[in-house]
């Protein structure tokens, strides 16, 4: 066993955003020397990483170069240089995520190709290289980007053809549109032995008019043979990649009570905030345990969680303020977190605010409350 | 409402060693800028914070000068230069706590004559000036140094005159020997507006042998009426102090459910630590709250917590190295605090361990498991 704590050891993350930032929180835990690299060195974790590198995530040489100067690489974004990462590894450096499985995960085409190879049940999708070849299909379907899609980025509902019109041309699906019930997800973590752990199901609520996702919430409001269905799947999943590291699993809930996979990220993510509070591993120190091949931490939740995203509202721009957070924090449970990006603009997200309570309908309500109150603005 | 989020707002912080460290989570979750002054320039904190200021803590200019760069200072560490600070107090500079508490705080005697003056009960005691003078007293008592006592350092338990040699002169306290059935503590936290909060009891259960607190278990397993005397008497003390920050009262239960005030620390403290994992709000987020006048957080538990020190063992001295850390990690509920001490020595705080459970006695015996298990030695 390699001894992380208080050692010379050089743990590599690409990417210095949010999620770095509350990854650092269990680094710092442990006192694990990290090192980082972000194109932005105004970067969340520029200031309180241990040592900090600007450069370009999609740049060979500065992936290369960076992964020779520490001594296991991880993402905290998957859009990086995968062939560095591919000859970072050949050399014998580990890097977890490994970069075959960031490949299939970056392109939304293999992935989905992935699923059918090994029957992972996932929507009906057909590949498509031009905007033009998309006419020749029914209509609705969901329309997903091949590459760099996120947070709802690179996906349009396609109801008409006048729809297309403004798509960028470029490999792509066209995904069927399944009726569900609910957007679930499940993140799976595994490490270097073969331990694999899941969290609980969370549920996505979304606003009935926006169709965005307002609340997330664990455990997800289902029956537990459904939460029993969505855990086995997305460790399937999980399995089927040998993913090590973190993966969150986004899934659909059909109107038949089926499990669809819906995509993957190979990394922490949004739907496991809550997880800091409410959990008794949050899921940024059970990803450093993974990629560490540490033991996996208990997964449970000690209370009921609900996360609320604290986006930019419209119509402002510049310098961040953070209106009436004060009289959030005035509620039992409710936590704040504050990403540190100095400048708001519309929909940007700048931080999120978890609920925590004993009681579900209580964390819910309150979170609602939250939500109407917390006003992301500028000066 | 000063905005603190994300702004050009600057916390000072007197001290970057494992309290300040344990801070920085908090100030990094809610984005708050903090610059730290400490005298070694490897201290855990000097990586991690947004800047890091390397000069002594007892020096009038160095920290009159630090307190100049700031816009509101606060302490992890009680011994720093007060006059400094109420010079800085003077120029309108919020020092919280404030100086005129840390000044009685620091010394002993002082202290303990502010308990009297306050009618809050506390164990008999005289002061004296030199050694010489102790013999004239009845065996036995605990000597006590006035100035710089802290982990049992400066403290004696006085049998016999042969006790006294090595004592060094200077002013000090002989209280009498109380028995007691538990050594008890509260956490207190006030803000400006005069909101105050109290944490649940906690319990220093002591080795049987050695002396030496081993576990720290909240809630202390005390009857609900001891309970409530203990916060009830921990408030009067924060409210006697006018106190601003965080306020850790330890205090005995007397054979006769008496409560006595031991000693007091003004800011975060060991006994504090559980809450990180079991709480509500951790000690460091509350002590955040306090001095910045946002809402106090809740302070009762999720969880059963029972903390134990990581401390140097014997015989080992140097790089330090965790030995079995991966063995408690297997455990649920058991989480490590590495405080980012490169070297050990015999007895030096290194971290600790926190083990959370719903169930306080499967804590209580988990924490025996972890302290039989982990071992602090050297390469």
């Amino acid at each position: 066993m390699k001894n992380y704590f208080s050692s010379d050891f050089r743990l590599g993350v690409l990417g210095g955003g949010q999620l770095g930032r509350m990854l650092l929180t269990e680094t710092q835990k442990y006192d694990v020397f990290t090192v980082m690299l972000d194109p932005s060195k105004h970067a969340p974790c520029s200031e309180i990483c241990n040592e900090f590198h600007c450069g370009d995530l999609m740049d060979y040489e500065t992936v290369y170069q960076f992964g020779k100067s520490v001594d296991l690489l991880t993402i905290e974004i998957e859009h990086v240089n995968i062939e560095a990462l591919k000859q970072l590894e050949k050399e014998g450096l580990k890097v977890y995520p490994q970069p075959s499985v960031l490949e299939i995960i970056q392109n939304k085409a293999r992935q989905k190709q992935f699923y059918i190879e090994n029957n992972i049940p996932t929507a009906p999708f057909q590949v498509f290289k031009i905007v033009e070849d998309l006419k020749s299909i029914e209509f609705p379907f969901v329309w997903k980007s091949a590459k760099f899609g996120y947070d709802g980025n690179g996906v349009k509902m396609i109801r008409h053809q006048k729809d297309l019109i403004g798509l960028p041309d470029g490999e792509c699906i066209a995904e069927e549109l399944i009726p569900f019930k609910n957007e679930l997800a499940v993140i799976v973590a595994r490490n270097e032995n073969g331990e694999v752990s899941t969290y609980p199901v969370v549920e996505m609520e979304f606003h009935p008019v926006a169709n965005q996702v307002e609340y997330v919430i664990c455990p997800a409001r289902i029956p537990e043979a459904v939460a029993q269905k969505a855990r086995q799947t997305a460790m399937n999943v999980a399995e089927a990649y040998g993913h090590i590291g973190l993966l969150a699993v986004e899934m659909f809930q059909t109107e038949n009570d089926e499990i669809l996979i819906n995509e993957v990220a190979p990394r922490t993510h949004n739907s496991g905030h809550y997880s800091i509070e409410a959990s008794y591993t949050s899921q940024f120190e059970q990803h450093l345990r993974a990629i560490l091949n540490l033991p996996l931490g208990k997964t449970e939740s000690k209370v009921a969680g609900v996360m609320v995203n604290l986006v930019g509202a419209e119509g402002y721009s510049g310098v961040v303020r953070y209106e009436n957070i004060e009289k959030i924090m005035e509620i039992e449970g409710v936590t704040p977190h504050i990403y540190g990006k100095k400048e708001t603009r519309p929909f940007r997200k700048m931080g999120h605010v978890t609920i925590v309570n004993e009681n579900m309908e209580e964390a819910r309500r309150i979170a609602e409350l939250v939500k109407k109150t917390i006003v992301v603005k500028s000066n």
